[in-house]
């Protein structure tokens, strides 16, 4: 049996004194100058598309090295690498190997969604291990994934099921830091309460089966860092759930914003910022840059978030 | 200026007199027997990824030739092939390709949806194009996409964006097919509407830009087959929208429920089935036995929908 996601990832916090997920979202006109130049001479077959890819590894695999003593893990937006085709992705599968041999959690922002069947695809495609010719063979292997609760239990079902056979964790998308999350997340019910807690009792329900050692569970959510109120509200439908907390920094979370979600150990959160680590610096100097901004969330989080 | 999708979908409506949609979701252990077995001996090396990946390309590929006459698109489900890695990126790349080249319009059944930054990639992956580092390169080039609309209108709107500049399209999954899509789609709200009924309200207002010059827009929705009140509901709130309509055939859903999506002439809808048509035949006549089947539902849908 393995260890649950919702062990490892306490540990991971209390180990290293961290609740930093670092978010690694590469946009090609936001690489450091001279990056993508080197790339394209070193492959000129293709589309474009490999010698994108290839600075992307390079980027993204700087930056988890240079950051690993910081965070705890880092959330790769399935996205970025998407839309280079399969050389986006064979970049994305490499960097999560890469990830895991830095000894951080890994966590694929892939916000996958849909009825049961080919849930169970895609779920096997991120923690799970796909049908193959010879039996299970392994996918992206992530220790994580975003999903989408649109579907409804049955579409969430095959994701736990998975958590729960291989250790693996979920984060369900609850309530979003985008500004147009109010339009159908906080639609107001009929009993007078706002779709988005409706949808965390849901979610309770989804994780109830798999609360590990330390009281949380390995199906935890997404809430937005710049929804304040909301995690407030959030927290006491879900005592026992993981948040994970993107849009600190340069979507204008603060950490005194997300410091409710947090117990006394400091357990409960993972604050995730992008932009504002991995283009803190613009030049060569990149991965150095994004360590010390990693450092510094580390350290303000830490001092923010227990009481 | 390209042909608006709308507009191109009721030409080969017309053209072909077929609402049909062939949903490509192979499995492995639903294939031809032989099949997995020859490709297992053409490709020693990898994960066995490659091996399914191929079968896929071959299996789906002969589907896609047969059905060609009777079907107006292939929507090919993107869980079946990306839990196979790059190698099956790859195959549904090649997949998406073999489609145009029959003729048909090619929907990547792929329901992404992230804030504006992310679905601006997922948007460039399908049906946009991707910012590579030589300019605008291609991505998977579909016709069309399936999305979710769980952030709201700032989730939404790149995908709208490319659909007006590259005449594509989106689906906008509003009621789904599937058992549990009540919990989430049909609560209450405190003005006695349902949660899918001002989904559809604010999909309206999405695709209010993009209606061509039959009446009917480039955004679409999806809406199971199996729910036949919804689709009456729906259709008076959407009288613009082509509607995908999943669910005929194995999931339970009927000519007679869909009837009420078409107009007059037969238009306003897409029936999508999967596994009545590409599992009819289960030995080495599978092609033929699915373009059998897929001819059938064109016959039956063409007869139950026009008045």
């Amino acid at each position: 049996m393995a260890e649950s996601f919702a062990d490892r990832l306490v540990m991971a916090v209390l180990n290293k004194k961290s609740q930093v997920c670092v978010g690694l979202d590469p946009k090609v006109d936001s690489l450091p100058e001279g990056l993508i130049e080197r790339h394209e001479n070193e492959s000129q077959k293709g589309c474009g598309c490999r010698a994108v890819a290839s600075c992307f590894e390079e980027f993204c695999g700087s930056i988890i090295e240079s950051v690993a003593p910081h965070a705890v893990a880092v959330k790769l937006q399935l996205a970025c690498f998407e839309q280079y085709g399969p050389p986006g992705m064979r970049a994305f599968k490499h960097l999560c190997g890469r990830a895991a041999d830095e000894g951080l959690l890994v966590i694929a922002d892939a916000k996958r969604g849909d009825i049961g069947i080919s849930a169970a695809a895609y779920s096997a495609a991120y923690i799970g291990k796909p049908s193959g010719s010879k039996g299970g063979k392994s996918g992206f292997k992530a220790d994580a994934m975003t999903v989408n609760p649109f579907f409804g239990s049955d579409g969430i079902g095959p994701f736990v099921e998975d958590c729960d056979r291989h250790g693996k964790g979920i984060f369900v998308l609850v309530k979003t830091s985008n500004p147009s999350s109010s339009e159908l997340q906080d639609l107001v019910l009929d009993d007078g309460s706002l779709f988005y807690e409706k949808l965390a009792s849901l979610v309770s329900q989804w994780g109830a089966g798999l609360v590990g050692s330390e009281g949380y569970s390995s199906v935890g959510i997404v809430a937005g860092a710049t929804q304040a109120q909301a995690l407030v509200k959030l927290r006491q439908v879900l005592p026992h759930a993981f948040f994970l907390l993107p849009g600190l920094g340069a979507q204008g979370g603060r950490a005194a914003d997300v410091a409710p979600v947090f117990d006394s150990k400091g357990l409960g959160g993972l604050a995730a910022a992008s932009r504002s680590i991995i283009y803190a610096g613009s030049g060569d100097d990149y991965a150095e840059a994004a360590a010390g901004a990693a450092e510094k969330m580390k350290l303000e989080l830490w001092e923010a978030t227990r009481s």
